[in-house]
């Protein structure tokens, strides 16, 4: 449903590994036919089964950093020698249109996108216990410990900032978490702000100025 | 569920007459046993099949003017000669209980409750069309012209006030707009400012702080 005359709200969502974000966000796109993602910018090489364009935008370095030169990205970040960034571009026109958008990103792109769109609305989800977050990060043991310790201190590093978030989901039944999730996407569609420009002519009739 | 050191939230629900808003509330009450409702106050004659602490707690004029004399009411109104208020004590002791209470009054009581409980939610609920509320207040016919305009006139000055309440529901279906409703209450405990209470332990952990 696009909400005439109005703007569309971009959701903004980040998790310490091991939270289910992807999941949780994947489902909420399956059931929320007016929710949008944002398809994210890479460095990266592509993967087997990955398209440009779908999975990422698969672009070269020279063409990241131009893009960077020229404020194109709303936010980026180098995450292990390969950038990633969302247009700025792609989510305006989006927004612009009515369209809700979801970032998947981390508290430091969950920053830079506050400061450029203050009115987005920030959600920020964790695992139920440290203990369970520990055991899905060390995974099979297959892992070099070191590989493993440093998940855990970015794990923790990313919650340190969970209370710059507007709300926090606690994942630990995945259908109460998504039925969080979709229950604050509903009531944003519902602030007096946004209703007020779909309905206007609604409001003016019912106050008998029409 | 209470929140363990945290407060309960105030909800605030006002309508014009013929939006349904008394079936609407009456049904989240039933589905949310976490909410609760404020009984009133009136010097209204207590009518057949009414229980005094039930329906209203029923007092006497000279009462009810004590109660306010002393600051007792967080919002009340004089009603075609009755007496209606909210008791300030029973709202804040449940608030502080960490119990989530609904308010059902008018735009003026919204206003009066705002400045004494900035941090309450308040939601306006609208039929779908200004006809459809016109048929509903019209009702069958049978009342005298001037009681039928009376009706009117006072629900489009309700609905003028609308912008002032920070949700819109619009009661179309009336599922939809219970769930709309559910979906508001839902979200609002999803609050930062109110899981950081509640989950403070769980934040601390994954911070890697405890």
């Amino acid at each position: 449903m696009s909400q005439a005359g109005g703007q569309g709200t971009l959701f903004v969502i980040s998790a310490p590994s091991g939270a289910g974000k992807t999941s949780l966000v994947s489902e909420m796109l399956r059931q929320d036919a007016q929710l949008g993602v944002s398809v994210s910018h890479t460095t990266r090489a592509l993967r087997e089964g990955e398209r440009s364009g779908v999975n990422y935008h698969f672009v070269s370095r020279g063409e990241f950093e131009a893009m960077i030169a020229r404020g194109e990205f709303l936010e980026h970040a180098d995450v292990f020698g390969n950038y990633y960034g969302t247009s700025q571009v792609w989510v305006r026109e989006t927004l612009a249109r009515g369209q809700d958008v979801i970032l998947e990103i981390d508290w430091q792109g969950a920053e830079q996108v506050r400061r450029l769109i203050p009115e987005c609305l920030s959600i920020f989800i964790v695992p139920p216990s440290a203990q369970v977050l520990r055991e899905r990060l060390v995974g099979r043991g297959t892992d070099a410990p070191e590989v493993v310790e440093r998940r855990l201190s970015e794990a923790e590093e990313e919650c340190r900032h969970a209370v710059e978030f507007d709300y926090l989901v606690v994942n630990d039944d995945f259908n109460v978490a998504l039925a969080d999730l979709l229950a604050i996407v509903r009531s944003r569609r519902l602030k007096m702000s946004v209703q007020q420009n779909r309905h206007s002519r609604l409001l003016a009739g019912l106050a008998g100025s029409v």
